[in-house]
């Protein structure tokens, strides 16, 4: 049996498991929750809609302990009410810490072994304490970091040249936050690198990253959360894994050069991440990496 | 291209359309709100998440215009925070009417000749108003009526067989509201009809039939609506339709013998209702099934 | 990791795993035939398709050895070579009988503990042979037995009703073979049974039953083989046991009454078989199954 | 209704048209032969296997007038058994050439305006004669080309690299045969470039090359066909038309440059090749790519 966990089914969780439920990318989905009403009645109503899909899927509300043998646990528990319109997502660093600790702890007493993706945030910083708290290796815990970032990044670029973003490759690299930045050294298009968009396109490079920062505020704003694009975000890591496919994905992992985790690309697999590799950064890069690096350790100092 | 439009983008409206986009059903998509913030929230987060699918799908915001070639709309509008805890459909009639008599006559003025799938309630009464306001034919209107409270009750009987309910044939009839009731002659599990399942298996077919009924409130209980399993039954009409399926479904459909729309099943293809048939039922269903008829005629008066 | 080995790869076996492919149903999939060059040329043809797909899969060519931690194993080897156009399924039980055994053997060596699904003719006696050999609990190995040959039947009905087979219910119950026959006391369509459907749409059964008989004549004719049907019941009947679906479906399972293999509706989840239960059948019904038991005991001890 | 054409049900067309009938690409598929035993056959093999999918599909067999509204054409005819082992696709030309101009002088009369898709031999050559007959604008008609063998080259550098291919980028460039050549400067994989991944892990790129070749002799050998694959490649670029992807691809498309049909990228969507681009090549690659059209168009003049 297929078997994944979601931890905290707000706006976010419940979009998550309702994808998982929808494409049949589990044959069991247990739901976790410290709300028992709102719990039972997501539990419910998903049953109710698995009853109508072509493909059998198991939803049970549980706890921590039945996730022992999940393959893959998601947390998206979070305060979103916490943050303020263009807010930073240190905000809710405070109230979602001991939260992630718990959850974090029981894992690791239900002897959970399987991979952990976290949403949570901010999450570079809460990828760090998950990892701590389950015990588990370092490869086996990695945020969604700037994954959404990036496939903003291309959703814009593609915007731009009118053409769909999965056929454009490169990264927006470090916190998933203000500190972030497109690596444009990274980028390829149209079999062409961004300084070669610029001049054939006439692209204006620094509008296209701003419509993917802004993109994100947009949403915030009309219906005070994001859920959509970041639970596929989720999902999509989350298919890399149960499926071994050792492909590229940009997630946050621990990084020795920074001790601490942000988003640099990596390869997924059924250990997580199952392979790191360099990118050739432009020294400018190198340095909008370690500032990010920089930002996330500074407010995580400064929030906790 | 396959084109979809959804009209009222609230709870159930948005997870239509996510199903939508999630599962590769149309190539474009069109959602329509009165809401102009919630609407380009919505929208721009389905384009990020849309980016990160395996299938390409065209995300836009748009009006009733937009949907003069749209192959189905799906009417999601409602007045949700009308309805109290047990309160009756009835309730958001008054508010509902309008707008949907406008979006009726603007479909009308776009062209549109599609089929048009209503969720929004009270959906026997909405239906007909929808089918009138639109001028097209009474077979391309149809709401989704028992689709869902049918899809309750064989999830209520498969869990007290402990089996998948997708191989339980049987019909909950007439009203979506309270005057419904399970048309028991019409069951069939395990190669067994009601009353052997009741002497095999020892089964309370009044106990079944109320945890079907039971299950809505439990689930609106704890989150004040319910639309998962609502969005997929729409959906899961809608593929009927797309693919011209013709396959047997119970939807909320007009009836000559009573002047008005109410569910049983008919064949579902290209033009809606492609085909009615005559289900083989007890006297005291068809009595109960002429009650519930004059039930939804009453509360029209009373509501209206 | 979800792992599904297909041994035997000729027109059916490769058929097999090419659905499973093509659908992503296992992340890893084993394929085992005797003959290398073939082996060697399916596995790299599948290799680069899987890396045209959207989903991750690992194909590779393996012994039985590799199959100890399948989840499912389906089995269509045989030597369809030696069917003569109307001839029986039993010509081909001497050549596959010794095959059968070995591949069994190999099974039980390696440690195999999952489900076995037998397409391999004459499936009534091979799935038995299969069961034996492998030591296996007999709930754990099935055949397709007549799940397509009712599928056939479906499909005739729905030809004369001009609806889709999909919503119809109803079994072709004995051996996959002569004997086999309609058991009309078990179909609905349109909410009718068969004597109703008789009477209102002047619907000649016998026809029926002969147009599903005669299905698989015709494709064998044209290509002097049949495949593609054939692979998606086996698949079909797989997706119930990865998924736990504990659905009714007819299979080929050990029925104490006729000590032996033989089709009947039974309940298919993660262990296989996982529940079984009687039909209402006419007494002549029961005659008929009676005499395809027995048909299936002489031919076996004719041809063996 | 989405409706897709299949012309030759050989070993590719067979396969095309089951991959499109099993992922439910299509609402009806209409199929293609001068053989009507064996298109009977197929036909009849499909509508059962149908009947079992979750998705309704329609399967018919018909002529070229029956696709006058198809969105998307494929052309799978050919007489792969005038190849002989390392023999070239040419040999298929003279046989091929009358069928061609026939089924799309077939095309023209039935008045089909969608997006005709070429896999008959050799590609090149035969997409160009399509083209005059059919009277299409040359966007309209399109030849798979160099995809499958770019998606081999990924294939090989991937097993080499240990990574998926889905995530390497790069192109096979020119004919469909022996003299197209690995684009290097256009491969991007683990973020870096060929010379970076020659250096680091010391990868042999004429061996990725030779891998890639030799793959297609190696699926040939073991079972006298190719079909997967290649059926796989057609498909991906059909969903590219279908859902109007505007994703970049490699296809077989008219350049000016040569005055005839050749493989380089472009992007795909519902007018076929919706949009050109330049790729920015080494001078060499300038040359093999002339070189490459000359051998196409020698060989045209030798073969014809």
């Amino acid at each position: 049996m297929r078997k994944i966990g979601v931890v905290g089914i707000g706006h976010v969780g419940v979009t998550v498991a309702h994808i998982i439920i929808a494409q049949g990318l589990a044959d069991e989905i247990v739901l976790v929750d410290k709300n028992p009403e709102k719990l039972a009645s997501e539990e419910l109503d998903f049953r109710d809609a698995a009853s109508l899909l072509d493909h059998h899927v198991e939803v049970h509300a549980g706890t921590a302990k039945d996730l022992a043998d999940a393959e893959v646990v998601i947390s998206a528990l979070g305060h979103i009410e916490l943050i303020k319109p263009g807010g930073d997502r240190f905000t809710e660093l405070k109230a979602n810490t001991p939260e992630v600790q718990q959850v974090g702890s029981d894992l690791k007493q239900a002897g959970f072994n399987g991979v952990l993706i976290v949403i949570s945030n901010p999450v570079d910083v809460i990828t760090g304490i998950y990892q701590k708290a389950t015990g588990l290796p370092a490869n086996q815990v990695f945020g969604t970091g700037t994954y959404l970032d990036t496939a903003r990044l291309k959703r814009a670029l593609g915007d731009t040249l009118a053409i769909d973003p999965r056929g454009i490759s490169g990264y927006m690299l470090g916190e998933h936050g203000d500190s972030q930045f497109a690596a444009w050294s990274t980028v390829k298009a149209l079999g062409k690198n961004a300084d070669e968009l610029v001049k054939l396109y006439n692209i204006n490079l620094d509008k296209v990253a701003e419509a993917a920062r802004v993109g994100g505020f947009t949403v915030f704003a009309g219906k005070k959360y994001t859920n959509f694009a970041i639970a596929h975000a989720a999902v999509s890591l989350a298919k890399l894994v149960l499926s071994n496919a050792r492909r590229e994905a940009i997630v946050s992992h621990y990084d020795e050069r920074f001790e601490g985790y942000i988003s640099t690309p990596a390869i997924i697999g059924r250990d997580g991440v199952t392979a790191e590799f360099d990118l050739q950064l432009s020294d400018d890069e190198k340095v909008l990496l370690q500032k990010s690096a920089n930002a996330i350790a500074e407010k995580t100092a400064a929030y906790l």
